[in-house]
């Protein structure tokens, strides 16, 4: 691997890898060979994520309370699929997670309760396809993170945090700039997928991997960030499968 | 009449009559008794009306430039209440001919057309169902009315001013606080009419008549506005039928 | 007590008692004697929350999935209400506990989570002023309920409960119907409190009642009702307190 | 021109020219030549338009009764641009007129009236940098295009089409999925100008115009396109000018 890498730099879709130990392991590699490598967060980039993280930073939602975070994927995976995916916390909460320490911070407890209430597979999978988990936040802040397999109304995905003084809500309402009203109602469309939602965060975080590059920064979010993120999405699973509140200082590192 | 109003006070829906000289005589009437008289125009105590007026004398959408209004009705009206209605700006267009004296000023010009697009009964009745007059304000500020005596997607009242700094839209999107949202759109309802769109501007109109008779104020909008309003009412019926712009000073009083 | 009620109806505000005990007693006198009973959870007639019991009701979310939960009151009671108030779940969750089983059914666990986040008065009280409690329904439903004791951005109230087919959303997302921009951003108002938020439900819930006297009825919620959401916010309250999932049937009855 | 063209498909912006003589030239050159010409009227390919048309022919409006656009830049034109921009009519609310074909169908009538508002230096100009034009189709329906030259709350572009059975109004409420909550309000951004807003809309026409190429097919809109609403734009120049309704067979072609 070493030689492999000599003198190029990653660009990596999540996961680095479904384990910790093997995460760690490239995590370590890279940090020594000095191998630029951002990760394929892409919501960081989106222009309501990095706004919402900017007015956080400013200080304009006052000392921060409460995050609360729901994904909906439009389409359930296959069974294929779902049996090397690493299960819901860790393929798909875990983009939550990563918002989750973005806009909030390092959390310390996670308590999450799943279930299989769309499809059978997931059972099948020793998998849950809906779940929601608690999270208490190192600076005291608590939240929630809902996730689910499918969605009858289109890629469902909406984040707020709320302070002493405001709150953000990053949601996309509607994809089309276009109400249709009759019969005393108007409706307008959603988004369909991840690629439609978040067509800008794909292209900014690539517009963003190649500035760090020319410019001699560090790209962000780096491997480290694979790491802590993995890292809560596997005290997630351990808190759903051991039915107890997790620690994440329980998850070695 | 004069016996019949002695220590009363009036609160009159629009209109007081339907031409301009019986209209004179009534309000000159009260004028010399000093009856306490309110004009129905529940629009202007609408909340949403309330306050885009008080942000516009408080100067925060700086000079004013354009008014814009529309008004669809649900539900057209019989035959029989057509004919003995005034026609379209008298009776439908006055509403937004009283907002538009009420948020911007006196208006000197007016320039209507009209149609039959909807009903064949309008047509009957030398009425039109559908119409647009442009207004220019004797301050300068332009602006346009569009009418229509149906809507199959509920009341349908909408009202922007818009200045050099800000603008004002008043609308009420939704009705009742509830969105449901399946094969990718979500949809929301609307009001079905006046009695249910303007509940809140026609109680807040009585309390304030009543708290005015009580203070000894002057009830308004008053019969001068009722008078003001039915001759850009009349001038747009004219401008409409005789197919040329007419000035506010061709219609007398 | 009983000679007091003879022929009376009761329409009684939320919390029957602050002690299970006391409530069952209640409860149990009132169905003896067949006193027509109301409690006071006026979202439940909200035209919103109503309008979503009938969809769910109708079929139109299909296999139901999920319930999401939110309750910002806008100003932190004083340290004295708080001593009384029988603390945060009986107080302010008890509102949504209710919607949850109004909307989806009865639950058979809570795993409860709280903090003081606003102001060290709850601290004193041992109270907590921000939790999170989710939610095991008995159909396999899975649920969160957010609660906290202030917002600076108003009264801050939504639902939502999500299935197979479609979703609703309760939410009210402002109070006048105007829009103000300028400096390229548009802003609206919001509700400020649960008088103005609720105002149709405290008038309709009343309504109501009165209906169901007058046609021999049982009035809805019931006392029942107040028993079984008090005991979902013991439960809560217990969760919290003892830092562990507990389930309904822990609770007394 | 004729040999300069040879083999080759043009791509214009509009306008092909400022007035009717040579763009009549121009058009007819390239009908004999058999060149492939598309005119960058890029709201036709905006999703929304692209929809709301969509809608329109399918009959979902039922039979079409009203249509209002507005147009607001965010910034004025430099007095050096407005000399030659071939004043308001002809250079801004060019763009409703084509959405009036496009969506509607052909104009019969126009009345425009316009005023300056914003600038002395559209005075200088001899031009108008506000103005209403009322539009009368051929098939009966009326309508409305508002514009103006400056807009501090960033780029407004509205259009509505209004029928028997439904309404479409194409609209981009915010730009970034970003939602701002405090001191009892929420805030969202706006688009800037028509690189933000448009976006889509220039990268689609653009697509559409290799596809019908690499397809033999005739691209749209096409340069009699530019000629129609050219003549529109001319005459509601002239009846701003002549203060009076103007024909569009008084346009000679």
């Amino acid at each position: 691997m070493q030689t492999l890498l000599d003198g190029k730099a990653v660009f990596s879709e999540k996961p680095i890898a479904l384990d910790l130990a093997e995460t760690e392991r490239i995590v370590q590699v890279v940090r020594e060979r000095k191998v630029p490598v951002q990760l394929g967060f892409m919501r960081r980039y989106d222009p309501g994520y990095a706004k919402a993280k900017a007015k956080i930073e400013a200080g304009e939602l006052g000392k921060l309370e409460t995050f609360r975070a729901l994904s909906r994927d439009t389409y359930p995976p296959s069974l294929e699929f779902l049996l090397g995916s690493g299960g819901l916390f860790l393929d798909m909460s875990v983009h939550d997670f990563d918002l989750a320490r973005f806009l909030v911070g390092e959390v310390d407890e996670v308590c999450a309760w799943g279930g299989v209430l769309i499809d059978e597979r997931f059972a099948q999978a020793r998998d849950a396809d809906t779940a929601f988990t608690l999270l208490r936040f190192k600076n005291g802040v608590l939240g929630v993170v809902e996730t689910s397999r499918h969605s009858n109304w289109g890629y469902d995905i909406r984040t707020e945090v709320a302070g002493s003084v405001g709150k953000v809500v990053v949601e996309a309402p509607q994809k089309t700039p276009l109400l249709f009203a009759k019969d005393f109602a108007s409706s307008h469309d959603h988004y369909e997928n991840f690629p439609d939602r978040f067509e800008a965060g794909y292209r900014l975080q690539l517009e963003a991997f190649f500035a760090a590059l020319r410019e001699g920064r560090t790209p962000t979010p780096g491997p480290e960030d694979a790491l802590e993120t993995l890292r809560l999405a596997v005290a997630a699973t351990k808190s759903w499968r051991e039915k107890r509140p997790v620690k994440l200082s329980e998850i070695g590192t």
